[in-house]
């Protein structure tokens, strides 16, 4: 790839998320949004308002096609991502997409054979790589700080449940909430080569009727020999809830972010602190920072990351996680095939 | 005032801390950057090219009268304040200008007297009463849920020393760096009645040279009878550190940073978290919400806040701490007039 | 039982975790060591002066049976600790002894019944349910402060890998290690239902000589549908390692023991603060406490806890560890008996 | 002096503070507690069968005399300190005596000289310098981890104010609480040269019919050129609250016991932990290595610390501050003679 002056954008989805991303776009420098689309017309023209884009449309394809488009970010649908990607990669446009690409493997497979073939320069929204906390971790492990790796954990907790119309479509809660820590371990440690998961409906029935499960625990054995444990859950009442830890022979980290603010309340022989409510606050720099290298990286010629191969392969761990829990067996990375 | 649509901005001052406010103000919606001035031709096409400005200009005087320009931003070097606000006055702009007005009375008096004349919305910048730790101290304060104040105290380090040449323009530690403690002081507490400041020049022989010392304590002893005790210096080996405290009857805020990045790391019987090296990054957010504050404030409509009255006051404190220094004795704010 | 005014001791084994028990027991009030006995005379002597005991012997049986002893505390080798709760039972005196009872099923079910027939006090050293952590911890729980229980973690690492003699008579890594945090799970959440654990000699291939392993993971699911998992490891380069969450419909408690040391130290734009290096120091109030609690229950006639019930059904759940990491498949805790 | 084998105490007053301190004595090894002496029967008697102690007396210098009696430990009140020293003194026995000496410059510097004439070790009972923490930041200070020290801050809150009748003999509130840290600025920082204290009564008017004050701030600068500040106030909602702060040109410690106990519990969108509630819990270690530390120094023939020498200079220092908010001055530590 070769530096460009100045990206031409097309930003398309603008629910609550779509905006988070749409504001980081529109506040990089030599980064223009040209179009912005919606299906919704009132959300497609907000989000021209606050981007100050040429055009609000409501057909995605058309803002894809503006010839003064280099970029497309894709906030729609989950279901909409692996025709968007390959419409904006026919189209020789550059893209950031939510992940995932796709919920199975056939799907996502052919477009990460698409995007590969076209070399079109493709960014999934594994936003916490960027978190300053994670980014860390990476360095510290990659300068061998930490020493061999031997241990792994990582919890998630979501604050509010999803809605059970949003369920039906999620993949479930290893596809849709674990994900993020299976990308964090791959990240982190490096290729999983077996898993066993174990969960259960705890406190909505709602999961139930999803098939679906509310509260999980999964244990991931490393191709290096490490192992790792994940907790996964669907609430909180205490916030949303987010720790990594990597421990190796040297040295060990924990990610986590105790305090929202900068501010301790001491009453009644003890002190408080407020946590964060929910991923856009916790990870407000991660989205921001996501977004900028992204574009940087195109405005420099260097390649994105993490691309549409990466989350294939998370893509995969995740589906052997959720087999391993459908069939109550220790599943092997290996057995998940298109 | 009235609500309006948009505002036009006139960008004066591109230096560093300019820069973080140009892209502050850059990607707020319903403002547009119209002119950006620095007496540096580069730096204003630099800002040209990161706000998309209609014009760069090295007279910040014709930036300001761009019939565009609905609201200036001061960012230039102290000396110029006075003149700067006091020419958007008269061309009936809106104005936020980094802090001071000025550093004597008599000046400052004067602008807040024009200032108050032509009813301009004036809004300085001491950010600390937008970071989201001091904001919610004060909150709870006026909620009372700390009760009646009994103690403050506010401790100050800067990283980095200034250069000389800064120094003999700065008007002293006091003005300088413990201007922001005092005003936390007033924020959170209410006015001072008598202060006793103490100094030396404990590191870096360059403090003599400009009169002026590196490190200092001051007690306060408030209107309401809070007692207060201030910690000021002018470097650290360990970051800045900002750390604020408000006891009252019923409970206490303790207002600090600890972490920079959401990660500990554990090796060596011992575990170790960064902090944050200076005050853009401690102070990120709150630059950030000041001027969001300010240009929310415009388009709807409300009064800006802290004005120039505060600013005033603010001043009169903290030459009363620079007075005390001076004559080795406790000293009245009520001595101080012009 | 009734109560007592005073209680005479028999203090049996004087390695290092002795003498600290020894310390613990000889600063309570109403309570008189009488006889302390090692099989290494010099120890023995050591514990006397310590202690100010009547008699130092090398023979265990004899000073069970001292006329003026009512408990015996055992401190000795754990393949003695059986034939020595038993003897101690059938002198008719009470016991507080270190975990384990003995290694296997068979042998801990006969104690467990001589001590239920002969109606004998006898309390087993699990002390972290008596650090004041786990101890609040336990309070919350009961009180119905984290609502129905959903997740359970611990990690326990110790610091300094076991030397091989000691590995082979242990009973591994489960039995030995984290045993621990099975009886906590059974303390804090409830029986266990079956369990799955992998395991791996990551850092120091003695444990391989020994048939055991240095790292492991393990799943749990308790009878009341929560979910669990372990992490356990041998080494730790940044002190003794114990991390312990209980998460809840409604709220969640995470017992750590951060700072060792109440400072911090600021250098180089970060902190630093000491971890404890190993569990005496850790833990040293829960090794006071425990013995505070066993003697004054003997004198107030009030039941000890935890009992050899406790240890028994810890035991059985740390077998069906062993054996889910032996057999490479999920236990089912009902699979374990004699 | 020679080393010991075992020394026999004489334990003066058995009042709230006197049974922690015995009970430190009685679990101390080679120490016999020998008699024990309150003005009150019960009390003593109550303190023999704590300690095992041969008598119980109501008179104290017989149990001074007691020719079994090598050390006298002084827990009674403040005004019966000096003659009791001075007895065990002219008796030729070893002291620890509670702070302070008296409240009077001349009957210290006349106890002071008689000590020093008789070669009498006496150690007082400045515990914070016994903390773990404190005595870690002090050897940083003497390794030089901190450089040239710049700055000191020291908070004290006692948690409950003490009774009208106890404040009108204990010297007011610099002589009585804020000289634990005015005794640590000197351990920590060195001599001071002058001081300037304001106070007020801002919570509870009894202190106005004692002539004393609630709260207060002080200023200090060293000999060393280095500036300190205090906060002293005499109640608190949220626990004992002690702070201490060394800032150095290289480093800073800053010595705070954020939770009493290692749970955080987290609820409603935030963490809580608790607090110390007074010096008994935030201090036990201080006070037990206090006594740990006097009588293996006896046993082995070390000298003590800190003597009647230190505690003259920490009393010379608190009557300064005590003198400077009398007459609303500042004043020299020269100024302050017999």
């Amino acid at each position: 790839m070769k530096e460009k002056d100045s990206i031409g954008v097309a930003f398309l989805g603008l629910g609550r998320m779509g905006e988070t991303h749409l504001r980081n776009v529109a506040s990089l420098s030599r980064v223009k949004v040209i179009a912005v689309a919606d299906s919704n017309p009132q959300a497609a023209e907000r989000g021209k308002a606050m981007s100050g884009a040429e055009v609000a449309l409501t057909d995605v394809e058309k803002a894809i096609e503006h010839p003064a488009v280099d970029a497309v970010v894709i906030v729609t649908p989950t279901d909409t991502h692996a025709g968007l990607i390959e419409a904006a990669a026919h189209a020789g446009k550059a893209v950031f997409s939510e992940k995932p690409i796709a919920l199975d493997l056939a799907e996502t497979t052919r477009i990460v054979n698409t995007v590969r073939e076209r070399k079109i320069p493709v960014q999934l929204g594994f936003m916490r790589r960027y978190d300053p906390g994670y980014a860390r971790a990476k360095e510290k492990i990659v300068d061998g700080e930490l020493g061999r790796i031997e241990l792994f954990r990582a919890l998630s907790r979501d604050t509010y449940p999803p809605k059970l119309e949003f369920l039906l479509g999620s993949g479930g809660i290893f596809l849709d909430l674990a994900v993020h820590d299976l990308d964090l371990a791959r990240f982190l440690v490096g290729e999983v080569e077996e898993v066993h998961a174990w969960g259960g409906v705890l406190f909505d029935e709602k999961f139930s009727k999803a098939h679906d499960i509310d509260t999980a625990v999964t244990m991931l054995r490393f191709v290096n020999g490490a192992l790792g444990v994940l907790e996964t859950a669907r609430h909180s009442n205490w916030g949303y809830d987010i720790r990594t830890e990597v421990a190796g022979a040297v040295g060990k980290v924990v990610v986590e972010a105790p305090q929202k603010t900068p501010i301790l309340f001491a009453k009644d022989f003890g002190s408080r602190f407020d946590h964060f409510e929910n991923f856009p606050d916790r990870f407000e720099a991660a989205y921001r920072l996501e977004m900028e290298s992204f574009f940087s990286a195109l405005l420099e010629g260097r390649p994105v990351s993490p691309g549409p191969e990466d989350a294939l392969e998370t893509l995969r761990l995740a589906l052997a996680v959720r087999k391993s829990w459908q069939e109550n067996r220790p599943v092997r990375i290996s057995e998940i095939g298109v």
